[in-house]
């Protein structure tokens, strides 16, 4: 088995051998380009370290061996030779580009008598003395966890001795002499010498590679990414080229276009007499690229052509480094540069303009949940860069916000009067509808991305932290204790619902902004697409938000949802705690005029376009009152006792309400309810058509699991339907169809589809129940997975493809068998999620259903889905 | 269509389209003996009853009229015609013998001058008159809905006004009033005269048998009894022959052997001069039918000769209804007859050593469920059919109990010192454990089928009627509420836990015996089946229990069930309750020693056969304290302050424990645990075989979704096994395998299986999972649901073959091709219900596992499958 590739035996294509780093070296080799020589340990060597328990076998250690031995004979080096030395980079490179793995080693093959050599070679011992103690100081640090900022105490007290303030005001001797106190300080603290053979040197280096792959940082990144742990890393070994080796020398990165703004331009900078660590440092101001032009005006110009060329070769935006050593320019490493959102859509455009990509090409450059940053309001860059997290939570609903904290809804609508303000909470209930809307923001200690709190936040387009469990929320006491800090009520955070991490204090943010080019780039990627993408939408308001999105109808209007609000609440609990069918029809008939209004708006709203409306679906522990207060005024409504509704509220007390009375059980047992929706859908859709508005209303029923129970409401319905189109002379087309949301409906679609004129997949009841798992009850669960790296992905954010997608496409198979014309469509949380939507596009599903701020991302990934499938 | 047949036209074979009624009166008919002939209207014209809207159609109708006209050329009498009129009976008689269906209406075709002309006819106007009056109140009740007691009403005036006590008292003048006054109390009633039409007569009966079809006793009762609502029911109509003609005429029912012993010799009763509801009536005494030998000599021959023709035709026990008409011998009807469960052991054992029918037929002949009487006490037949039932709720353990009620299971320990109790509880917990233990039964307000009080009580073999919804339980008042009765503590009560009845009083009971038949037919049916039974057992006790009935191994130990008592609780909440290893570590050391130690009991009582043990799997709420008591107690044990525990307690809460922190997730959590349990296993395993005992210890995972958590607790007790071994010195064969009880690992079993050796299906969460319906909180749904006809089963009582049954099925083959020799059983409730053991073994399980009480049915059920899959 080959595990190690000299860089002229790769080619680009080869990413997931060689990695993305690896794949470049190669194909920048073939291109001619002056790249510093060196091979590439593969990513199979990667997975065989893990497989063989960590450890390097001998046929991979004899591998990298034999290829030292080409290197040395491809640079005319030899590798731990103080007459001649050969010196090289060791780096980590992916198949993906994957922040938070293993840092960059450099000088590797020093040791005191090879840093004699290069003294003597170079005649710059200061160079070579200064290149042993960094090399120190990063193999320490990256491969031995002894980390750098150890050793830079040890260089400031060298610097006080002699009296010194930079690091540059140190001589060839105090370099020398810190090498020493460096190797002192490393035996003191790991009770061995440091390795000084450079083959063990190399070895253990690329053991620190491998290691990286699963350090947590990697691990978060992965699954925040959608990467697979079983790809892993290769293993970079290059031949050094030094930029500091005099005023004749540099080192320097650039992009190919702006990556911030998109221009197209070269965009970067570089320092003299430097190697790469420096310009990070930050320490020496770099210089812009232009300014190449006049210190070395013909590097400039070789590099000027090779970034072109390399663009034109790569067809993208690209970020190059390069290091000039006395003069000559060698290339180190080229990729397709990150950039922000803005700068994403507006390369892609260009480059199709440009024509050097089509439009399918471009549309595949944006990642979808880039959007998001053009959406909603985001932290300032250099501000995020510098602040450091209190903690971290589930990145439940993306932007950015700042604001005063609170604990209840009240004093969130209250404070909100008088400045920005963050509601937290234990977990968010209908109750605090209005207090989210007031905020800025919203965290909770508890609850997963599909909880309460995600959900209804997701839906306004309101940052949202959930399940952010080393926070501990005192309501009584107006405090949030966490990490041993406590906050109090009007304490300004700040939260980033793209990341889920959690600030102390104010951190600047940026409006969201789209630029001109979202239009046309968007416009592509509607022309590509073959799903549709609809909107989770509860009232005209939103409907109207999601239409200005993009949506093409409403895939899930939950009319539950409408009585969140406090002056709306009370008839809905006063329905829900009858207990004669008089008392229910009464509440019904306050609800039925509201109901009948919103969905009066909402067709308006979506004038043309289907309007999904699923009947009520509340778990009932959701909607009742459970605090004294709430019982005696409930009480009061309905002429109870307090007593009596104390008993009420017991009765309807569940152990687990996820798997309880509700969806169509509820109609089922009273049917009146259904009665009652169905006259508000058409009579709303009546009023809406005398006033000239499209509509086109569909009727889904939740929670089936059984055809007959679907067959049930679904005669209610349409007596009920048929009963007021007669009694008003007009007719409505509509269609009655079902969630597929229970194991049992899916299993049984066949039957169900005699019954449904469409499904709805409800993804989050379907992905609970798959996995035994409730969305309110998972943090724990899904925390302890990460860590064991059971999970790589959270089921209710990312579609379970293995498991749980084997119910929905045994449930299309099915249900298309019974009923050929079926219409199919997915409204969980899923809907949202570019790499649900994939699946969802591959089963053939018809349109997918999200939150309003989610439906240009919904588009932009159903439209990649459409291109990938036909590639 | 022929939806109409005469009995010479139908055989005994035509069950499906004639009714079991039917086809035995073809079948009579066909074997010469005198039968009153007649036609059958068929099953097929009751579903197309109800497809055309509860009406039958002009087709169905000429053909019963073309058949009445055949009916009349055979008996050479006219139907509505005075001068020789054609009297018949109707009678409903559907595919399976259904009590709950529609009575008898005899005499149909009489009206007023039909009367006059049969007076003359017979030459008997009282006989004529007291028909008529006898007609109109059967047709009245069964077919109008005006129930016989209004009538019997008007009998008592008369016989006030006439100053006689008995019925046959009044003479032909006063039925002949009687008849005018019947009719003008109908038409009050009715505000229509009673039908004189005797066609329209007919037609209305036959609609009344059809619509009894769905009444809702008879709906219940083919719930209970696992019969199809979709069969419908067929209408005999039969020419009348009759018993009340004077002293040479009379009634009768006998069975060919005892119907309560099984003894073999001909058992029954009749009454002279009378019709066949005069012997249900009671009021006068029939005689024994060995009498009827000197009454009617020659008649009592020809019927002995009758009865000995049909066993040996049905080669099963008869139970025939016969008719004597003026001397000559009439056969109204033969069935197979109801038997007590002892007599259905002695019949089937004796059948097959007179050589009538093979051991495979016998094996089919008894019920398995029957078993439960001879396992468990019953109500004394006489009692029980004479007490009204308080209310009911779900039979839930079978046997009878009767005791004083308390509603704490710390009375009900300290009462039954005193005599017998009845636990009644809104719902059980693992704290009434040993209340339970000391009562002779439970009554519950909530839960269903597999809740904590069913499972536990079935466990226990003690007698539970759960989910009583009606009764409300005051456990601080001490009472208990239902239907306006209050009920205090320390009142009697009784309740049927093999019908789910609850009556109020002392009802006296039966005890269990089990016959010296049963160990012979027992031993056929382990012929028989190729399914091996196993048990659900926690303790060396149930273990011993459960092999004295004959279980091949334990299929579910629950090692959390291990902690339900008072003295070992303590340890397992503080294990629940710690906050860091330590303290968890600390708290399993107290509970390894116990496991152990149990362990090795059952390894014991086990000695050669395989022992299934759970890791646990505590839904945390269940055991954790909820009380202040029970808080203080906990923190003082844990050295915690309350406030503490109260925290503690807090953030374990669950919203849906059943979708929470439980079985292989806990594991995960904590490898802790999965250590302690593996060397309380392994060290229990080593102490048994030292013994001598031969030990298969299976270690089995609950609660697995993927195969990433099964892998990493299985390297827990492999690796923790491996080192108890190692030191000492000893070698266990021991299996590791998981529960397929969640739908994702049914969905995903081929990677599942890579790991298990075994798959032990856990029905009852795969049940809750797939319906989305939690066992605790299915109550009201349920009800509602049989109610609405949506279930015509329970799912968590009888396994559901065409939704969950496909999880199972999947899983079965992509466990197979992933691991060809994996051990397949099942251990959820369903392991003892005959339906779904006849499942389980279709789908090639090797085993079920059932509580110790129901592994006798569960033998037997497993032969029946075996003999019906062969035919």
């Amino acid at each position: 088995m080959k595990y190690v590739y000299l860089f002229s035996e790769g080619t680009g294509k080869m990413r997931e051998l060689l990695g993305g780093k690896g794949a470049n070296l190669a194909e920048m080799t073939n291109l001619g380009l002056p790249v510093p020589q060196g091979f590439t340990v593969s990513t199979e060597a990667c997975t065989r370290y893990y497989e063989d328990g960590e450890s390097i076998n001998a046929e991979i250690t004899a591998q990298i061996e034999e290829y030292l031995k080409k290197l040395e004979g491809i640079t005319g080096k030899k590798f731990g030779d103080a007459a001649n030395p050969l010196l090289v980079s060791v780096r980590s490179g992916s198949r993906a580009s994957m922040p938070g793995m293993m840092d960059t080693i450099l000088n590797l093959g020093l040791n005191d008598e090879v840093t004699e050599g290069l003294a003597t070679l170079t005649n710059n011992p200061r160079f070579a003395y200064d290149s042993h103690r960094r090399f120190i100081q990063m193999f320490s640090d990256v491969v031995m966890e002894l980390p750098k900022s150890r050793f830079e105490v040890i260089i400031d007290e060298m610097k006080k001795e002699k009296g010194v303030r930079l690091d540059v005001e140190l001589d060839a001797d105090d370099m020398k002499a810190l090498v020493q106190r460096f190797k002192a300080f490393y035996k003191e603290q790991k009770g061995a010498s440091f390795p000084e053979d450079p083959r063990a040197q190399l070895i253990e280096a690329v053991k620190a590679v491998f290691r990286s792959w699963n350090n947590p940082r990697a691990v978060t990144y992965r699954r925040m990414n959608d990467i697979s742990s079983s790809w892993g890393t290769a293993v970079n070994v290059q031949s050094m080229v030094f930029g500091n080796m005099g005023e004749d020398s540099g080192t320097g990165v650039a992009f190919t276009r702006n990556p911030a703004t998109g221009e197209r331009k070269l965009y970067g900078e570089f320092l003299m007499n430097a190697q790469g660590e420096d310009v990070v440092a930050g320490i020496r101001t770099p210089q812009g690229i232009d300014r190449l032009a006049s210190v070395m005006p013909e590097v400039y110009g070789q590099f000027t052509k090779i970034a072109d060329t390399l663009e034109k070769h790569y067809r993208d935006m690209q970020d190059m480094e390069f290091t000039i050593e006395k003069g000559k320019l060698y290339m180190l490493q080229t990729r397709s540069g990150k950039r922000t959102a803005a700068a994403a859509l507006k390369i892609a455009v260009d480059l199709v303009s440009e024509g050097m990509r089509t439009k399918e090409e471009a549309v595949l450059m944006v990642e979808p949940k880039q959007l998001d940053a053009l959406l909603h309001p985001q932290f300032e860059p250099a501000a995020l860069n510098a602040a450091q997290a209190l903690t971290s939570g589930l990145p439940a609903s993306p932007g950015a916000a700042c604001g005063a904290i609170c604990f209840t809804a009240e004093e969130a609508k209250a404070l909100s009067k008088s400045g920005p303000v963050l509601l937290v909470r234990q977990e968010t209930s209908p109750e605090d509808i209005e207090g989210m809307a007031a905020a800025q923001g919203i965290l909770t200690a508890r609850g997963g991305m599909t909880s309460h709190a995600a959900v209804v936040a997701r839906g306004m387009g309101t940052c949202c932290v959930a399940g952010c469990s080393e926070i501990s929320v005192s309501e009584a006491g107006k405090t949030l204790t966490c990490n041993g800090k406590v906050l109090k009520q009007g304490d300004f955070m700040s939260i980033d619902g793209s990341t889920g991490k959690v600030y102390v204090g104010k951190l600047p943010t940026i409006e969201a902004q789209i630029s001109g080019d979202f239009d046309v780039f968007m416009g592509w990627a509607d022309e590509l697409r073959t799903l549709k993408i609809r909107t989770n939408a509860d009232t005209p308001a939103d409907a109207a938000k999601a239409v200005e999105f993009g949506a093409e109808g409403i895939g899930l209007c939950r009319t539950e949802h409408m009585f969140f609000e406090a002056d709306r609440i009370m008839p809905f609990r006063e329905m829900i705690a009858s207990e004669t069918t008089e008392q229910r029809k009464k509440a019904l008939e306050k609800i039925e005029d509201m109901q009948r209004a919103d969905f009066e708006g909402i067709f308006a709203a979506m004038d043309g376009l289907p309007v999904t409306i699923r009947f009520l679906d509340p778990p009932l522990h959701e909607f009742l009152p459970q605090d004294e207060d709430g019982m005696k005024e409930l009480a009061g409504a309905m002429g109870f006792t307090l007593e009596r509704m104390r008993s009420i509220v017991n009765s309807l007390h569940e152990i687990n309400p996820m798997l309880g009375n509700r969806g169509v059980r509820l109609a089922v047992m009273y049917p009146e309810i259904a009665e009652m929706q169905t006259r508000a859908v058409i009579n709303g859709a009546i009023n809406a058509q005398r006033k000239g508005v499209k509509v086109l209303p569909e009727i889904m029923i939740p929670l089936v699991c059984e055809a007959k129970e679907l067959k049930l409401v679904k005669d209610i319905v349409v007596s009920t339907a048929e009963a007021v189109m007669a009694a008003e002379g007009v007719k409505i087309d509509y269609l009655v169809g079902t969630m597929i949301e229970v194991p049992r409906a899916a299993l049984t679609a066949d039957e169900i589809a005699k019954e449904a004129e469409f499904f709805s997949f409800g993804t989050n009841d379907l992905t609970q129940m798959a996995y035994a798992l409730s969305r309110d009850d998972a943090g724990p669960v899904l925390e302890t997975y990460f860590a064991a790296k059971i999970f790589e992905s959270d089921p209710t954010a990312r579609f379970d493809r293995a498991g749980t997608g084997k119910l929905v496409k045994m449930a299309v198979e099915l249900g298309r068998a019974a009923r050929p014309d079926i219409k199919l469509g997915v409204c969980g949380e899923h809907g949202g999620d570019p790499s649900s939507i994939e699946f969802f596009h591959g089963v053939g599903l018809a349109y997918v259903s999200c939150s309003p701020f989610r439906v240009p991302i919904a588009r932009l990934a159903a439209a990649q889905a459409a291109v990938k499938s036909k590639e």
